[in-house]
């Protein structure tokens, strides 16, 4: 893993093609979002040369003693004004996960789909792409650690530190967008 | 069940009582919704004297070609409209159910988020019920077949004719709501 880590060449790696643009990469500035009832992570990145830029990141907290649908609203509106100030136009969320059990994925479903109405009331177009994928894309390795992603999210956009967890992920799924969409990658994303 | 269909004493059954209402029995319009991605059913009924009245109910339908998302904008919109122009003060949704699978469960979750944020955000609160507590208010038989609420939600608030099932499970959320609301229950409803 340290390995990877250290590689040098995709830190220096241009997310944007050296030539015109093709396929569905018109997008320049992406969204990505890790969504959760509690904490969902989102993150903004613009491409551009050299190296993609971090607009804005973080994770959207919602306190325990908060009822669900105070959370749910919490959300939405974090990233519904998220979205007017940095204007994407095209959202990544994380895809088919595991969930320990009816119940969790019920909630978990919950919060996506706060999420992918707030993206698409905004009218941006959204991608789903499996979190193994985004580990893939991102360290070369399907079943990478958190940390790893993080590391790896800090080095692309220069960052000064690693973002937290929930943020980190959601970067990494802005990230494997640009990527995946200026290749004519073999499995296409999936639009929702 | 025909049997329990032909009972004249629900019929007649005033969903207000009939002295001043006490817990949580404030609410005279209540909203009830019956989540799914392309089927959302829902119904606003006014509690009043000698029954309840149904303002509005219908099917959010989301034909099959859409993309998630826009069946997921679409049921907020609908529910947003109506709650704009019938101004409900309570929202009574399903609550606990079975999924085939994780799958099912996040696809029925995202529509379930969807709901309750159109709920919440326009500041009704929220309370859940589980379906077998809805078929148990309506028919007193918490397994009932679905033809069995509708002919009740048909009879209680005076309908012509029997709603579509999506509909009537959302009406029979509001009556159940407003039966529960009226009496000191055993089990309180769970609020959202």
């Amino acid at each position: 893993m340290q390995e990877r880590l250290a590689k040098p060449a995709r830190k220096v790696a241009p997310l944007q093609p050296e030539t015109a643009p093709r396929g569905n990469c018109r997008h320049e500035i992406i969204l990505g979002i890790d969504p959760s009832l509690r904490g969902t992570g989102y993150g903004i990145i613009r491409v551009k040369k050299p190296h993609a830029e971090a607009l804005v990141f973080g994770t959207i907290h919602s306190p325990p003693a908060w009822p669900r649908s105070r959370c749910l609203v919490n959300t939405a509106q974090v990233l519904k004004d998220q979205i007017q100030k940095y204007h994407p136009t095209v959202c990544a969320i994380e895809g088919l996960f595991f969930a320990q059990n009816l119940q969790t994925a019920l909630l978990m479903g919950e919060a996506r789909g706060v999420c992918l109405l707030s993206a698409a009331e905004a009218g941006l177009d959204i991608f789903e792409i499996a979190a193994r994928k985004v580990k893939q894309a991102m360290v070369g390795f399907g079943a990478a650690q958190k940390l790893a992603v993080a590391k790896m999210v800090q080095r692309l956009l220069h960052l000064t530190e690693a973002p937290a967890a929930d943020a980190a992920d959601a970067l990494a799924l802005a990230l494997t967008f640009a990527q995946e969409s200026r290749s004519y990658s073999l499995t296409p994303l999936k639009m929702l």
